[in-house]
């Protein structure tokens, strides 16, 4: 926690329903807390919305954040409903602009846990240059929630050389995902277990845009398609984009990364990888005379050491993902068809 | 409900984890449902976020729906959501266009139910003339949630006269309300309370973008500022308009309006329709010169014939709201210190 940012001297320990009301109790939880910490032109007019200038093609997103537990290692719900917003719009080809944040506290949370959640909230939104700009507090009674819900919009413009549709993806492309698997969905399921590893797994939770933006700016069009695999896993990504593009996939097992600790904590509880979430993470679609470039400049992103190549586009088995596996047989990749770990994000 | 959709052949008659796992329970949802229902060229792409132009002045507003029961007279948490970031924006002085819609549903909702909030959604955005552009999916477990929280986000475009910024406000400015108070409120709670009456009181949820555009047709810049008194109802928002403006504000009991049902369901309630919320009400600071004529406007509009002058802007008691009541005696309204009707939007 950030020292210089204690926090304010309120009322209460807790989140009660009068910080709900609208009335005295929400203006001084806001005041106090909120909109000093997250000030900004736009936000300090504390209008019912935000009013700004804005020219050209915009993307826009939404995502609600109920995350349990809600503090895990690498990050708290604050920081990942930042990121994930900011990470969708970038999958848009887009540079996060500004962002809503919608809260749903339930009675009884700890002033304390909110306070540190939206330092969270604070850090990732300077790291990534985004600002919010408007939002809105509702308190449920005891039982009716589960400590907090973030619901995350925004909005960003799209990169002038961007073109990014299931429709450009054509038969030969390669499938680039940016680093090793299922590190969120692990950190996440191995808390709520109680298992302890070796050394911490921690969540990928982390803004993307940068790194899209720079393979924007270089590979412009060439860049076919890009989405994060969140819930669902790659499987379900993979099974999307064969779908969109009513083309087929092949991909090999053995080119995509798994952490040892993380592929052993999926073992001991006998999760598949290609099916865990990620936050961290995205999978590019591009055209092949760019790929080796295109994975070179990620291997040189901080976080892109493991990113590979994992497959590609076909015209065979149009729909269906295909995948070589490790021992050499090849399988179909299904998408999942119920829940493998709820409330993962 | 609409006969021409009926709800679509599901596996399931209940919402379950699986729903929310963005594998393909999630996918059978959207495709069947929501997908189909509120489809548009922007919701029809299925991607993380929507992509589309836009050009100038832009109001964003967020906000999140948790209103228990959520059917009630009048509309039900899908219209009352919609028509809320309609109205948001609207009192930027923005005409909504494009929403996004974020679920959070609990475990065991039931499908009919969700079907005809997603119903009410539809007829809402049709009669308002705004599409939802992308959405997101969350499915809690039972007693983690209240059957259904939706989160609207809008972004719309300024009117070109307009100018409603607390700022503006001039000590003589006339404060209209456009209608009578506090039926959204007392329409729930007498749900709650189980309370019957002899005619139905039901909620005023509706959306203001229409009127309000054409009072910014007319009126422009002379139309200062403009509030929808919901959560705190109609005492916060003047408190707030004070606070504002650092000016005073004189209003007199006499011109605002209450049903009488509502008057006599506030009575027995031990309520101050003050201090009610209300959905499809407004309040407008304008310019003494145009106040007749906007309440003209006003009067003429169907929901509008109760609308009147309630008060003025003052330089004395500054940041003070002073009522003159019926019985002619002077006192100060001061906001809800804590919460009077918990979850009422």
């Amino acid at each position: 926690m950030n020292l210089s940012c204690p926090l304010p001297k309120l009322d209460f320990d807790t989140i009660n329903l009068g910080h709900g009301s609208g009335g005295t109790l929400t203006s001084q939880l806001l005041d106090a807390g909120v909109f000093k910490l997250l000030e900004n032109e736009l936000l300090n007019k504390k209008h019912d919305g935000a009013i700004f200038n804005l020219e050209g093609k915009v993307a826009m997103s939404t995502d609600t954040y109920v995350v349990s537990p809600i503090f895990f290692e690498g990050g708290n719900i604050g920081d990942l409903a930042i990121n994930g917003t900011i990470n969708d719009l970038a999958m848009c080809g887009a540079a996060a602009k500004y962002l809503t944040l919608g809260f749903v506290l339930e009675e009884g949370l700890k002033m304390t846990e909110f306070w540190e959640i939206l330092l969270s909230i604070k850090a990732a939104c300077e790291a990534a240059g985004v600002n919010i700009v408007t939002g809105d507090t509702k308190v449920v009674e005891r039982g009716k929630g589960d400590r907090i819900f973030i619901n995350t919009t925004g909005i960003g413009l799209v990169h002038p050389k961007a073109n990014i549709d299931a429709e450009n993806i054509k038969a030969g492309d390669k499938i680039i995902l940016s680093g090793p698997l299922a590190r969120h969905g692990i950190t996440i399921m191995s808390h709520r277990q109680g298992l302890q590893f070796e050394s911490t797994i921690s969540s990928d939770t982390r803004p993307l845009n940068k790194i899209v933006l720079a393979l924007l700016d270089e590979f412009g069009e060439k860049i076919h398609f890009l989405r994060d695999p969140t819930r669902g896993g790659l499987a379900t990504v993979l099974n999307e984009i064969a779908a969109g593009s009513k083309l087929g996939i092949d991909i090999t097992q053995k080119n995509m990364s798994v952490e040892e600790e993380v592929a052993g904590a999926c073992e001991m509880l006998g999760l598949d990888p290609m099916y865990v979430a990620n936050e961290g993470l995205f999978v590019a679609v591009v055209d092949p005379a760019v790929a080796a470039a295109v994975l070179c400049r990620l291997n040189e992103w901080e976080h892109g050491e493991m990113a590979s190549i994992i497959g590609e586009m076909t015209t065979d088995h149009s729909r269906q993902v295909i995948m070589k596996s490790l021992i050499g047989g090849r399988r179909v990749v299904n998408m999942l068809p119920g829940e493998q770990l709820p409330r993962i994000c």
